[in-house]
C-alpha cells in the first residue's frame, strides 16, 4: 500500500501549517485518453471475475445442501480442493492452451487451430514497465483472472452429480486433467479461435456448450462408470428418493450461482470501452435475470400441475438452467426471448430429472439436466435471435465438443477406476464419506433421524 | 464472447513471428470523452444493481432462520418465486408505470402525474445501433436492472411478517399485484415525477418511504386480515415465544443485506459521470455504514439494559432498523447525524417489537418495526439533515402512500382470503408447512426437539 | 434519489410528442478528464470496500462454524458486534490517529511520527460544494468506508481463538480499544507513514503484519490471559479434539474470506487512474488466489500425507494462510512465487495448530497460525520478489509492532481480568454462552448429541 496524497478535511488546518508534505501526485497525472478504455474494461473483468469465482462458493452451499448429512464434509471438500487445483492447472498449461493467439501446437489460425500452446500463464511487469500493452483490450492479469473462474466453474459441475459415492483422490485426479487439457482444448476450437470458430462459424457467447455442457458431460461419462448409490435404484424398479439435507444451503447456493451469473455473462462481453459496450453488457445483466426468472416459474408452475404440490429444488435448478439456456446467447434476445429461452429451460428440468432416474444415472443434484440439457438447448437457441448463428454449425458444434468430452471423460474414469478404484467400500457408503474417507461429520452436535 | 485482441507475454515471441494475426481493433479505438460518464454511470448501476439482487438471498436467509424448522423449505419457496415473479411484473408492466416519462395514463408531468404508462420494457437494440442513447445518464438495460431490483426488494419484506401461516399460492398472487401495479404507481408519483414530486416536494432517496414503508404496510394489512400463529397469543394473553430455528443464516442474511444497502442506497445517487457525484456516493456508503453500526450498537446496549441480557435478533433487526432509516436520506447527514439517525432506528425496533405483541399482531421477523416504522422514522429524518425537505411534505407523502398501500393491500388480502383462503388447515399450520403443503423438509436429516 | 433523464424507448414515441420534460442534464455534462481518474479511484475503493466489508460475515461464519452448537449466538453477537463498534471507534477516532497527514501528536512527518491526531473523521461537503478535492487521489468517503474496513478486519481476528469461553462484554471493551487506539496507531507508524515507514522502510502492502499479526498478537494475548477452555487439555497432557458443530458455514465463511481478500489487497493499490495501476490490481487479484489456492493444496496434500486423510478445516486454514501470506507483496511476485508464498502458508498451518496444542494455547478457530504465523511469514517474504525491501527492515517492524501490541493487550487482557471477569462461570460455560449468557440458543429445533 502506497502511502495517501489525501488531506482528511478535519485536519485541513494544521495541513495547511505544512507547506511541503511531498505526499502529492503530478496535479497533471490524469489517466491519458488511450487509457480509459483499458482501464474500465480491465476493471469490468475483475469485478465479473470475482462474482464468478463466487460460483465456486455457490456449487458448493447448493451440493452441500442437496447432499445427504453423512456427505457434506466430503461434498465441502471437494469443492474447495477442485476450486483450488483448477486455479493452479490453469495457469501452469490451460491459459495459453485455450489461447495459443497463433502458436498451435497443432493446426494454425488460417485454418483454425486444434490443440493450443504450452506454457505457463504470465502477466505483464509490475507497473507495465518496459511492457507495451495493447489498450485497446485488458490487462493480462484481469484476463486471466476472469478467464481461470470459467475453468473452475467447468469442474464445479462435475462433483455434484458424482457425489456420495466417489472416492476423493480419484475425482480430483479427474478435475486436474479436466482443467489443464479437456477444457481448455475444447474451449481454443471456439474461445481460442479454433476450428469450430473459424470453419463451423460456431456461436458461444460465455459458454453453454464450452462450459456448461462439457461439465455436464464429463459428470455424465462419471455417473456411468461410477454407477448409481447403494439403494438408489431397487430391483424392482422403485427410484428411493433421498433427500437433500440442507435446502438453506442450496437455496443460497442458488442465489450466489444467480449473482455469480452476472459476472459470467456480463463480463463475456469482453469490453466496456464503449457506451455500446457497456449498453450490451446491460442487456446481458437483464436478460440473464430474466432466463433465471423465468426457469424457476416455469418450474414452480409445473410442478405444482404434475405433482399437486411445489418442488422447491426443482424451482432452484429451473432457474438455474434458465441461466445455463440464456448463457449461449444472453445479449441478442430481447427480454421477451429471454424469458421464453429461460422457461424452457426450466420445463426442461422438470421433464429430464425423471428421465435420468428412469435411465437409472443417478444425478445427486440435477446437475446434468440443469447444464448438460439446457446448455445444449441454449446453445441451439442462440438461431432464434442471432442470425449470424446456423442451426447446422450449433448442432455440429455441440456434437464435437460432446463427443471429445464424453469420450475422453469416459476412458479417463475407466481408467482411473481401474487403477485405484472410483467407489469406497459398501460399508464405507453406507456410513457415509464423511466419517468413513475423512473422519470428520459436518454436523458432529445434532442428532441424525435414522 | 468475441476473441480477445489479447497477446499474451509468454507467447510474445511465437506472436512476433505471425505478423497479421488480424484480431486487434483499431489503436484509435479510445472511448470519445462524452461516452465515459455514460460507461461509469452505467455499470455503476449494475454494480449496485447486483447488490441489491444479493438483497433478495438476505431476506430468503433472515427470513429462514427465524422461521421455525418445519416451516423453511416454504420460506425459501416463497422468496425464490416472489423475486422472479417480480422480475417478470416489473418487465411486463412496472418499469413504465414508474418511470411514465410523460407518458402519463392520468395526469400528466406538468401537474405531477397519478397513474404511468403501460408498456413492456425495451432496451436499447445491440450494440446501441441506430439508437441516439442520453450520453448524460446510463443505458436503458442498467437503469431497469438497477429499478427492478428495488420492487423485488419490496415484495421480499412482505414475506417475512406473514410467514409460518400463509398459503403458497395466495401469497404469490399478492406478490404479482404489488410488484406489477402498487409498487410501480406509488413509486411512480415521487420517483417518476408524479405528483408527491411536484406538489409536495417529498424527498426519498433511496426509498425509506417508497420501499420499505411500502412493503410494510402491505406486511401489514396481510398480517390484521391473516390472523396470528396459532398458539403465539395465548387467551390468557400470554406471549408463546417462537424462537428462530437458525440464527446463523439470520445473521448470515443481515450481513448480506448490510452489504446489498450499499448499493441500495449508493445507486440511487443514479448518476457517477463527475467527481462529485462519486464523492457523494462515498458519503452514501460511509453513512449507510455507520447507520446500520449504530442501528446494532443501540439495540445492543438497550436489551443488555432492559432485559439484562443482550438479543442477538434484537442487533439484528437493529442493524436492519439503522439501514431503513438512513434510506431516506444518506447523503446529506454527516457521518454523525448519520449515527443518530440509525441508531434511534435501533431503539425503534427494540421498543415496538413488543408493542407489535401487546396489539396482537403477529410479524414473525419483525419486518414491520424495522420496515415500516425505521421508514417512517427515517423519512421525518430528511428534515434534519436537508433543508429541501419540509416537515409537511414529508408528512403529507407518508400519510399517502401508507393509505393508498395499505387500504388497497387490505382489500386484496380480503378479496384472496374469499376466493381462496389464505391460511392452511390448523392440523396443517401444526404439522408445518413443509410437510404439509410441500412435502418436502428443509433438514430431514435432524432430529427435531419436539 | 433524482429524477431520471433516462426515456425508454418503449415510450419514445410518446416523448416525442413531449416537447420540454425539463429533466435533461446538460448534453455538454461529460467528466472533465481530470475528474477521471478521481472518479476510478473514488469507486475502486467502494467496490473493493465493500468486498472487505463482506470479510466480516466471512469470519462469522467461519467462527459460528468452528464453534460448538452451545455457543453459536454468542459468536455470531460477537462478530456484528465487533464490527458495529469498530465502525464507530475507527471514526470517532481512528481514522484520523492513522493518517494524520502531518498533524502528528507525537513526532513530525520528517522524523516518521509515533502518535497521530486526535479529530473525529470528516468527508468532503455534499457535492464537493466549496470543496476542492485532490483530484490526483479520491473520495475523502471512499478512503475512510475502505480503510475502516481494514480496522474492523483486525479486531475480527481475534474474537475466533478466544471463542466458547470469554464473556461478551470485557471482550468488547477490549474491541473498542483494539479498534479505535491500537491498530490505528501501530497502522499509523507504516501507512501513515510514521517511524517503521520512513526510519526503517518497512514495506507491507495489504497488511500481513499491519492487520493481521495485529489481530494475531491481540487474540495470543487474550488466549494466555484468559486459559483455555474447560477440557481442552486434559491433566495427562492428552488434547480433547472439540469440533465445530457446522463446517458448511466454515466452508461458505472460508470462500467469502478468499473473495473479499480481493478488495483487500486490490484495494490496497491505492490507485485505479492509469493502465499502470489497474494492470497492477489485476496482478494483485491473480497473485492473491493463487497463494490461496495452493495453501489449500498444500494443506490438502500435508494431512493426507501426515494423517491418511484429508483435514477439510485445515485446508480451509491452509487456504487462509495462503491470503495472509500474499497480504504483504500481492504485487511483486509472479503467479510461480505466489503460489511458493501461499503454499508455505499452508504448510506453515498444518504444523503450527498442533503447535499451539503442545503448548496449551487453546486458539478456537486457528486464527493464530492463520494471521500471525502466516503473517510473520508473508512480511518476512516481501524480500524475496521486492529489491526495496531489507530483512532487517521487516524484521525489526514485525518485532516493533509485535512487542507494542502483545504487551498493551496483554496489559488491557490482565486489567479487564481484574477489573470484571473474563470468563464465565465454569458452569455456564459447560452449558454454552447462549442458554447461560444470552438466553438463545442458535439451533433451538434441533437435538443435539450428547
Amino acid at each position: 500500500m502506497k502511502i495517501k496524497s489525501l488531506l482528511p478535511l478535519g485536519l485541513a488546518a494544521a495541513a495547511v501549517l505544512l507547506p511541503a508534505m511531498g505526499y502529492a501526485q503530478d496535479v497533471d497525472d490524469t489517466p491519458p485518453m488511450e487509457e480509459v478504455g483499458f482501464i474500465l474494461t480491465s476493471f469490468m473483468f475483475l469485478v465479473t471475475g470475482f462474482l464468478v469465482f463466487w460460483m465456486a462458493a455457490g456449487f458448493a452451499m447448493l451440493e452441500a445442501g442437496l447432499v445427504r448429512s453423512k456427505n457434506v464434509t466430503m461434498q465441502l471438500t471437494k469443492n474447495i480442493a477442485l476450486f483450488s487445483l483448477a486455479a493452479i492447472m490453469y495457469w501452469l498449461v490451460g491459459y495459453n492452451l485455450m489461447y495459443p493467439l497463433g502458436a498451435w501446437s497443432i493446426g494454425a489460425d488460417e485454418t483454425g487451430g486444434y490443440l493450443g500452446a504450452f506454457a505457463i500463464a504470465i502477466m505483464e511487469p509490475v507497473g507495465l514497465s518496459g511492457a507495451e500493452p495493447d489498450l485497446t483490450y485488458a490487462s493480462v492479469g484481469s484476463d486471466f483472472f476472469f478467464q481461470l473462474m470459467f475453468c473452475a466453474t467447468t469442474a464445479s459441475i462435475v462433483s455434484g452429480t458424482l457425489a456420495e459415492r466417489i472416492k476423493l483422490w480419484p475425482f480430483l485426479i479427474f478435475i486436474i486433467i479436466l482443467t489443464g487439457f479437456i477444457y481448455p482444448i475444447q474451449a481454443s476450437w471456439k474461445w481460442g479461435g479454433g476450428f469450430l470458430d473459424s470453419q463451423f462459424g460456431f456461436l458461444d457467447f460465455a459458454g453453454s456448450t464450452v462450459v456448461h455442457s462439457v461439465g455436464g458431460w464429463a459428470a455424465l461419462a462419471g455417473a456411468i462408470v461410477l454407477g448409481p448409490r447403494i439403494g438408489k435404484f431397487a430391483k424392482d424398479g422403485s427410484i428411493h428418493p433421498m433427500p437433500g439435507s440442507n435446502l438453506t444451503l442450496a437455496t443460497l447456493g442458488t442465489f450466489i450461482l444467480w449473482l455469480g451469473w452476472f459476472g459470467f455473462n456480463g463480463g463475456s462481453q469482453l469490453y466496456m470501452d464503449t457506451a455500446s459496450n457497456v449498453a450490451d453488457i446491460s442487456r446481458i445483466f437483464a436478460n440473464t435475470n430474466m432466463a433465471a426468472a423465468c426457469g424457476a416459474v416455469a418450474a414452480l408452475i409445473l410442478t405444482q400441475i404434475m405433482y399437486g404440490k411445489v418442488d422447491l429444488t426443482m424451482v432452484l435448478n429451473g432457474a438455474l438452467a434458465g441461466l445455463v439456456s440464456i448463457t449461449a446467447e444472453p445479449l441478442t434476445p430481447s427480454l421477451f426471448m429471454a424469458l421464453i429461452i429461460g422457461g424452457i429451460g426450466g420445463v426442461i428440468v422438470v421433464f429430464t430429472v425423471p428421465l435420468l432416474d428412469k435411465l437409472k444415472i443417478d444425478d445427486v443434484v440435477g446437475a446434468i439436466p440443469v447444464h448438460l440439457f439446457a446448455g445444449i438447448w441454449g446453445t441451439i437457441a442462440v438461431v432464434l435471435t442471432n442470425s449470424d448463428a446456423t442451426l447446422g454449425g450449433q448442432l455440429i458444434s455441440i456434437a464435437i465438443v460432446g463427443v471429445f468430452v464424453f469420450v475422453v471423460s469416459l476412458i479417463l474414469w475407466t481408467i482411473l477406476k481401474g487403477i485405484m478404484g472410483l467407489r469406497p467400500t459398501e460399508e464405507e457408503e453406507m456410513t457415509g464419506l464423511d466419517v468413513a474417507e475423512l473422519g470428520m461429520e459436518a454436523y458432529p452436535d445434532f442428532t441424525k433421524a435414522s
